[in-house]
């Protein structure tokens, strides 16, 4: 068993520290809230200072942050991991950020001998508690093996896609798929509504052919009750798409469906609504077209 | 048993017609192009000369044409289904059109004492053959029941959604999700192939999480193979789409995601490339991003 550090402990990052603790490993949490560092101190773990703290005390160091910047400054910044290096040091990002950045922060972290993997994540909170979360994997092929059993407490589908940034580019393309499924999705109840059809027989209609996706299986079911309390917040989906247009900007990619599928969860958050699921995308299209999804009729 | 006419033997109609057949009715066919008509001739159907003529003989006629002026007139023109009209007769269209003209259409031929159901369908020639179409059907709830036994003959899961036109909106819902889909198939595996990642192992990687869906199931192992055979034509798309849009712009409904799809399918269709499979549509993708998708992964 291992030392572990566990830096970010919000709505996705305390379950997989906790999910690293049950696997038997000693855990060491920083956060800048403390009442979940408290609470997993309580349940065994032990908490350190700074970044650099954890980095002293763990073989290998998990961070789990919003964006971009956050991940470089708890790596690169004052106090940071990078000055906690020593001999066999792992540091895995389970955060969504530019792939750009993961590339950066693996170079300069290895300058130091830390050995880096991006392995953001996907499956939401009730993934991450039940250790059911899909993880995508960039960085040295040894060091991914060496890590695999950390990652296997935490996940169910691992997949190790390349070099570092690669993890980071296969959540993007993740993304890509589940924004436009959203609001795909949020467009056809939209047009069902505002032609005068009941949109729960729409979706029963059609959920079972070759429009069939996950939005379609787990989100109208939900809307029709207005139950639009996250799962995945908007806000980080809107954050999550900027990612991917960056990037395509980057590789001179060309992504027209996915930058209005950015532009409209953009509208969500500029509406207010950020904190609420990003299948309630669906309020965007109801305002343009001036209607609310709903229906008298119970999905099977 | 009943007498039941099919006009329209293309890719769809040919096929549905005969499992019509296959389910012990007496079929009478009509079509413009000849030789499917003697196919089925020889196998037991007889022909008509004219929609009339069809009509005359039928307790049920059925039509599947490429798009609303043709049902339009193959109903109401000269010689049409109208002036066929009968004690008892039902009109059933298993095309894909403006749900518009499908109410007009049933209005009029309600004058005259014929009965309509709009039931377009999903599931591709690969489902017309084996019977398991999805079909979503809008008229008069008896007229569907009496039909239903008939629908059975041809689809799988098959919903009544309401009133005349609602099984076009149905489908026109349909086709937001599968194009929307399909474009973000197609982007997400650009943005990896442009990335240097590898687009199988991104594919492997979220095709079991919340960016599930049919296209991903079904059309990458396709694409890498450049197998681009139809399915279903990316031309064919195009029309659904603009009659989606165009529906949507009757019913004051903005669909921005939708707008898009049906732009890229129309580039496809005037790249030249609208005989291909609708999951072609990547063609269009690579062509903005200057690249070409490829593996040398076998998707598992």
């Amino acid at each position: 068993m291992a030392n572990v550090g566990y830096i970010g402990l919000g709505l996705m990052g305390a379950p997989m520290a906790r999910n690293l603790m049950k696997a038997g490993h000693k855990l060491i949490v920083h956060n800048r809230s403390q009442a979940i560092v408290e609470e997993l101190v309580k349940e065994g773990a032990s908490s350190a200072d700074s970044p650099k703290a954890v980095a002293e005390q763990s073989d290998f160091v998990f961070t789990n942050l919003p964006d971009s910047p956050d991940v470089e400054k708890v790596t690169l910044g004052a106090d940071g991991i990078r000055e906690g290096a020593h001999e066999g040091l792992i540091f895995i990002d389970n955060s969504t950020i530019k792939p750009e950045t993961a590339r950066l922060i693996a170079e300069e972290l290895e300058k130091v001998g830390i050995q880096s993997l991006d392995a953001p994540v996907s499956g939401g909170d009730i993934g991450a508690k039940a250790g059911t979360l899909t993880i995508m994997v960039g960085g040295n092929p040894t060091t991914y093996e060496t890590a695999l059993p950390l990652l296997q407490a935490m996940g169910k589908n691992i997949t190790y896609i390349g070099e570092s940034g690669a993890g980071q580019i296969a959540k993007a393309a993740n993304q890509v798929i589940v924004a436009g499924t959203m609001v795909a999705m949020a467009e056809a109840l939209v047009l069902a509504q505002k032609s005068g059809v009941d949109p729960a027989r729409v979706v029963e209609a059609i959920s079972r052919g070759a429009a069939q996706c996950w939005a379609l299986d787990n989100k109208p079911q939900k809307l029709f009750k207005r139950d639009l309390a996250p799962g995945f917040k908007a806000s980080m989906q809107a954050k999550d798409l900027k990612i991917v247009v960056d990037t395509a900007r980057t590789f001179n990619t060309s992504l027209p469906l996915t930058a209005v599928s950015h532009q409209l969860f953009e509208a969500m958050v500029a509406m207010g609504n950020g904190h609420l699921d990003n299948s309630a995308v669906v309020t965007v299209l109801e305002a343009l077209a001036n209607t609310t999804v709903q229906t008298d009729t119970e999905l099977s």
